[in-house]
């Protein structure tokens, strides 16, 4: 079984380059790697907050949270 | 041929954390994967630094610097 790996930004060009660098380099034959824009999935935030993501582009390793450099804190998100 | 990836690391908890979830997670196949532990190998320090990395855990991805939540600042692995 794949281990779950959710990579969580909003478009911003950090998070492109982490998307297009560290996302697409994880080994898809053991990770189910699921990529969530937080900007046009907006239900996504509760979740991606309740894993402990604080900012994007960040990603959910089997229920860690991994911040990749800084695009924007969660609260740019919202509203 | 593979791509570079250098995870630069200092021993620290955060540190391990994140080799054993992100580093450990790239594709072998297609990344060159190589783990420098910064607290023990001073001298790759400025190759870390002229990579762009400010900190540690921190992942340089065909030469991008990705760094990986917060561990320590390179200012506290010199000297």
């Amino acid at each position: 079984m794949k281990t779950s790996a959710i990579f969580y930004h909003a478009g911003c060009p950090v998070c492109i380059e982490a998307e297009q660098q560290v996302a697409e380099a994880l080994d898809s034959a053991r990770y189910d790697v699921k990529i969530v824009h937080l900007g046009e999935q907006k239900k996504e935030i509760e979740a991606a907050e309740a894993a402990g993501v604080k900012s994007v582009p960040a990603i959910v390793i089997d229920g860690a949270p991994f911040h990749i450099n800084f695009g924007a804190p969660m609260s740019a998100l919202k509203g």
